[in-house]
């Protein structure tokens, strides 16, 4: 018979990661990820008032390129787009022309539409980041089936919309409670990044940074300008620590 | 004896499953389910403001004509109803004329009154869906009672209320640190409904959304008056991806 | 040398528009007044953030009801309705099957249409009363349009909508700078009722409070259970000035 | 040996309440209950910003007054009062000549303080109601140490009191993680008192209700006097289901 | 040739009713003023929810225990008491047995109300300052009406409650822009005491500040206790500038 | 005797300048006005914090591109860009490759500068429609000044920035009491482009939407899809007036 | 027959006072202004929580320091300094030991005190750039005294304090409704300095900014920084306009 | 064999902490503590926009000046400092000029850097103190790392700064999701400092309060001033318990 001690320890092992550190942290890797484009058409994006309008579009069309980026596998899919939802935006329609696109007849959890679960099968990736419209509704229903069955998913806090900030709030916390992992556009770039100096083969985020996420890409362009055509004045020169 | 592997399986199988994901997902079931209407009486109404009180009101209404809407049965009950905390609104009681209604002369918690652990006893469902006033009270101390009997609770946040929004997010807090759901009127909407295609025999939501979720309602009467009237322009075309 | 009524005109003209425009306090008159609906039309409600969606949904039409309850004239108009931006929502257009509904082709500014500008005149009405999507452009533009032109001008700052609240501000502070009251639903219905004793000939307002603004219907129906059924207990007694 | 099913239940007894519910639900019991004032002291007053100031002396104030109202045991301690701390405010010093007052000279955590942990062991209570200020250091650091004896420990929220909202609102989450049941004035009230019947030996809770929550002792102002005077209009009356 | 002073008048005539209205910059006075305490009623309290509730009540009974403290007169009126507005608090019909009790029948606006005209100018006072429930309503209205009578206008703003924020503020610069000042319950208290030193005659603020003013009331009470039993320590001694 | 004439003046003189600044209402022109790009500098961009930083960087450009779009005057100024203020974003430059860009050496207002006046009166355009870095600082001196000249002067409130939305409110307030007109972005377009429908000549503005306005390209993007490929579902065609 | 003096005159007298009061543009001349500090007392800093407290005091002294830095007379003024509202900060009374400082024994308006009035006119100066605690009280009636008596006033809005935001909205509103500026921080060094540019004999701001102002202070150290040892990206280079 | 007893006091033993808990509470112990100073950079300050500008400089300089008051060891480490990010800020370099300053060429996470694992763990000590601009990415990533090599990890949550609110909170629960303890200034200068009472060898940190925390500081100073120059009024002395 086994000692107690390897006993205690098994059980120790099969104890969730989540118990020691609520849930495992884990690095996303863009080998080992999937972009999913969840229900973000041009109808549902009026039900997404938790953000500015001009900023949440802004989101949405940073959250697809990502994938473009890092060259990440993407599967895109729709609620009955022929109806009040309506079609993806042209937008991201023609940053994945060859992307799968799980058209849903009228399954509101995209997991249950067995298409749509063959082509996130099919991807063999097992980092889900994703984002939708309703935050609540499909991002949750849909995040909380992959959870279900053992998909590390991250759910992309500043792509998913809904009605209120309230509901935005409950939801969030109703998907961290389940495991996923809310993170910020900022937070995806740099954890598929890992590294800014630029290495062969990767891409640089720069170009991103500009176009999605001016806070940097504008200070980028404010040091580059300095460096090049910047006098630096008395009174700065008293504030250097050189 | 049986192989330890038996045993630490058997281990984690009663590890409940909120350690691997906090509260199991769980969906709603239609047939599964019940309506609580939980002390949302007219006198206390007054103390609902962390909702705009227009909205208030409508939530509450719409959170009772979902029982309806999908047939679901519903236990009724206030607390000490000819007193300052009032009856129902005449709105409610006129879709449930024959919904049991238990009048608590004094228990703030309803669980504590037998006549409608009874009521939901009887009904012989596990998920329980309620909301209530005030949401420190009302709605959490039954709905931790509910918890503590094994029940499956889904507390709809936007139709329970209290007196401030500080409150009501510790309180829904509390609530989900013990297992509760908590859920947007449009999820349970969407949740219950499972698929937007018509089949015999369930309702259209349709009605419902448009008259208490005219965010999508709205949307809908839009769409349909494109598709029957609408003339595309120029600069939309430039727009589309077809 | 010239008259005194010379001199005062000059000195009047010489006054800048915002002094002549600047409103003396005036009532509203259920028989001096009309209700322009202005371009609050199903596509455009997505561009209305700056309330609850489902809050600004019930305002515009609690909006359009006061004309009903009032026996009040009204003045329908659109923008482009057969584009993007939709026709009035159905509620509103079975309320008014018989009023002058202006569809205006292209004109942003509704004053700038011939038809609109003669259903107005023809009204034979010098109070206003006004809301519109979006409220930066429809309702200024419009609202300016008819300070200009004498009217007193009354908008309803619960049921214009627009983007955001920063804007809805400025929007209103713009147009209460040049004369315009900037008035809520209940100052509108309270205005035009002056009593709340129900003389023959004139509406009862309870129904339209119940229905569009319950923070007063529910304390109404509070109130009548109170009297009908209420019973008083030992504590409410002791804050009683009886 | 015993049977396996022995362990595993054995096992699972082991696990806290709190894997299957967070934190056990427990209810206040007025006979295993402690109130402690903690720190309430006039200077630090100051540094409590996250609430309106009047309101939150009326919290503080309600607070202590509900020790009284059930004449559960109350220890009060103060963190170097004469110096810019302060004493606790007459108004608490006057409802309490006779609970033991432990000034601490330095110690910043109560239970640093030998005196204060006798105070409280020899309460022969287990249920720790509390508020402090500020809420991050004072109550915090109090409610942790009551968390690892084994204390159940019932903060009122809304009588702690800290610089800002995002500090209490991380320091409340905090608190939450190791257990302590974050709850209102309103909850304490009623979880004290069980049932709205007055019942002999017990307070009636109203005259604490019209002095520190008028939200409720106004409406039970209001239903009196409609039951002793209230006219019922023939507006009210189609409002009612009777 | 007429007179300048016709001239001067029909200059005067021709100014707008805005610019008449402007407000000189002018002192309450105590021996010129009246207190107003307006539709202050226990049911439509419920209606006031721009404030805190408990904040709210306590700034209704701080606004009338002002005309107490320096003995200014005071009228009081309702609307509609017997019905679903409810009477007056208790705790302000007590404070003032002996001031006129308008209970206007069915007035919205009080200067419609001959006995309400009659009693503000009996009074012979030409500072108005007054708080009523709803702002948008009762309190702009009568406002407003005052001002058309040459009245100068204190408004409250802490002392006047409506249904939104939103409302509030778009009704305080709607009196404002009529020439009503808007002030807060300090600026009333220091206008009308004017100097901080006691002077025979005179009340004393404290206990008003004390009990409705507490930011200030618990200063006092720190400041005191230092005076008497403070310490100093030695790192304070290092801020203190003597 | 003096003339009528010089009477007049005299009593305009009089008047305070507010008065004579008061702006009658006055249509944007698209022959008439000059776009200002008023240091929207990148190193300054880092003080434009009432905005999100993603939502802001879309506005600038956003004005920006309206003078291109219709083909209006441009001039461009900057203050100490080879300092920490850094140059206009390049995205600006490249639009504007031949407008006037006055290099401000240190002059805080721009109406300080010589070229910079030279250049606003060489465009002979009277309508001003700017944005600046920073709002309390850059606008507002040069919108005080262009107003003291007697331009016409419309702030774009969402392209110009400063450290508070406090700061902000203040001085756009301040901005309005001296005549300047504050409009959206969307207020401007409609106002230069005045009607919907496309004649010759004058340019869509759908584009314009789509990349910069969102909420109104999406809403355009999605009637457009309707019209083309959208089917009508039997719900929504309960909703439709037709 | 009269003069046209005296018609004018007449008619000026006339007109009221907000129209009198409303000011010119103007700008700040160093020259020409006079700081106040006033109230800003140890004690009655505990009363100002529109502002986080850290920033306020930051705030308080900033405001302080400009004083100093441009070599501007000071007049310092305190309430009742003995009691509960304390002395001035140590760090401001440090800046100016020679300042007059006016103790007011009661007077709560300083212009009430003679030896205040007499410091103010002593000075010479018409612009008053002032701060007060709390800005309801202090700062508004001081400001509108100072109105009355002709002088120009500069109300620093970021070092004034009071209970609450909406306190603080209303009384400065009122301020700017007689005229009185509303200014940052920012814009009082600005207008102050007029250029960026060193001229002998004017202080450089820098090291002020550094201080108080670290939006501006961290990003000057950013570009020193950048100038001296940037270098530049492959990404940034794309970035730029060169 | 031993007894079940003792098998399930093992697996009780094995259960972290944290489930009885969630995390272990803890005390911050100033000879087990290290700070970490991580890309607090001049450049990537303007990310930080979830704090005013001016209060956020404060907290870092605060947050940093901790660890001198204590005599705690210091990490500093940055990212790519010659690039837009820049260098640390001169005021933190200074106060340590002899700390390990970590140049990270590239690496996002400061953990992947070998340098910087060293420096952490040369230091010998367990209790990580940290904060970092921004949040999302470089606080979260490198706390996560370090509670998965076993470090008690405690993250400012003043100190740390992330482009908004909503990104900031989502990120700090997923830290407190992985047993960071999130905690304020106050509440790490009360852990290390434990008791009030100054002990030789121990610091005071009145002077460190007075310049970051002067909600504290203020409030010293002020009692400081009372006892020593303070007179009692009339009023004060009714407010007092003695």
């Amino acid at each position: 018979m086994k000692s107690f001690t390897t006993l205690l320890a098994a059980v120790a092992a099969l104890l969730p990661y989540s118990l020691a550190d609520a849930v495992p942290w884990e690095r996303l890797n863009k080998n080992d990820s999937l972009f999913v484009i969840l229900d973000l058409q041009v109808g549902l994006y009026s039900l997404a008032r938790d953000f500015d309008a001009t900023l949440y579009y802004n989101n949405i069309i940073a959250h697809a390129a990502i994938g473009q980026l890092f060259d990440i596998p993407v599967v895109l899919t729709t609620s009955a787009e022929t109806g009040a939802n309506g079609p993806l935006p042209k937008a991201i329609l023609e940053m994945y022309p060859d992307a799968p696109l799980i058209q849903r007849q009228g399954e509101v959890n995209a997991w249950d539409n067995p298409a749509f679960r063959e082509a996130v099968r099919a991807s063999g990736k097992k980092q889900i980041i994703m984002a939708g419209i309703v935050t609540d509704v499909c991002t949750t229903f849909c995040a909380l089936s992959l959870r279900a069955e053992g998909y590390s998913v991250w759910a992309n806090v500043e792509a998913s919309g809904t009605t209120t900030e309230f509901i935005r709030d409950v939801s969030n916390d109703r998907m961290a409670n389940a495991g996923v992992q809310l993170v910020s556009l900022f937070s995806i770039i740099c954890d598929l990044m890992r590294d800014w100096r630029h290495t062969p083969g990767t891409p640089t985020v720069l170009p991103w940074l500009a176009k999605y996420y001016p806070v940097y890409g504008v200070l980028a362009e404010a040091h580059g300008g300095a460096v090049l055509n910047g006098t630096i004045s008395e009174g700065e020169a008293v504030l250097l620590p050189y």
